[in-house]
């Protein structure tokens, strides 16, 4: 009996990888049924789901799925650290115009973490696993990783 | 003697549910007491407990109590996301005057994942777990999930 | 048969204590050998790897190692949020100086989950663990740990 549940209880993983590509330098992908999926072929029961951006000028994060919300954070991380003009940005002088995106990146993140409970991603109402890109228009990836029992 | 060691390094998960409703829209409570009840009941010696708001214009971030940084928060977020004139966001074409308070999470963050060690939240000198509420006067949950052994 | 695996899926975690004085009140500095040191002794070979500083005025974040971006980040956190006048931050009431380093800290991030995979750090090609340090010139602490199988 003791045996049995200690058989439940043993440790899982699982590791996958998601590759995005936008046609656009900025742009927001709702990832959450990609996730789900991954989640459901793990066959953990409880643990954690970690999901993050392998590159540095995109984010994982959470929030709502509303495209008024989408222009908003694009407005807004405009505004919070500008793309133009590229020479504002020292990382530029490298030959690269893509300092702004390391800053927005900041801003929204690089990871999430989510719970799974009964075998399932334990998410709000309105939460919705995105990807945000801000230097788009070549293949990045996302990892997905989940760990539990 | 094996056997042993491995039924003390078995998983243990736990799950629990906090709910939160604020007086005002925007403000800022301490949550580090009820979680480190629930890690105590969990029994877990060694793992890592998750915090994380299942509302998405709420937070749970790590600072310090001190009622002078909390009132420099609010500000400050006012500040890099103004509440008002509403229809500054697009979001808020939907019916809702919160567009700011998704933008405002998300310079605070959704979540935060704490080490456990020797069966405690394993936090430096002045850690406390908070819960920043940007929409608040209704009633939102927070997600606490222990995994470890 | 069966016990076998199970062996080989039983938990593990691992506990370090990285300590850190930066010269200058802010600086950033790249933890990364030091923490694939210590997921390799964790003889974790699939897991989570938490990297979160301990105190409330420094980030660990993750991005590039590139010394343009680094002073872009100085510049753009100094913008969003001076260190003086110092009389412009509630908290500073206190007898402190530095309410801007734990608004700083927020933009920047309390902690990184990285996956481990194969036995090691599972990072994109320019990802980078970094230590942002907002309020340095003493000793801080960092925490690392390992949870995994």
């Amino acid at each position: 009996m003791e045996q049995l549940h200690h058989l439940e209880a043993r440790m899982r993983s699982c590791t996958e990888y998601l590759t995005i590509k936008t046609q656009t330098r900025s742009e927001f992908r709702n990832l959450t049924p990609e996730i789900e999926k991954i989640v459901a072929a793990s066959g953990v029961k409880e643990g954690l789901c970690l999901v993050n951006a392998m590159h540095i000028t995109a984010s994982v994060y959470i929030n709502d799925n509303e495209s008024g919300l989408l222009a908003d954070y694009e407005d807004w991380l405009e505004q919070l650290a500008p793309h133009a003009p590229t020479s504002r940005y020292r990382h530029n002088r490298t030959g690269e115009d893509n300092g702004d995106a390391h800053l927005k990146r900041q801003v929204m993140g690089r990871e999430v973490v989510v719970a799974i409970t009964a075998s399932k991603l334990d998410l709000g109402p309105w939460e919705q696993i995105f990807y945000g890109e801000f230097d788009g228009r070549r293949p990045k990836r996302v990892l997905v990783k989940v760990l539990g029992e």
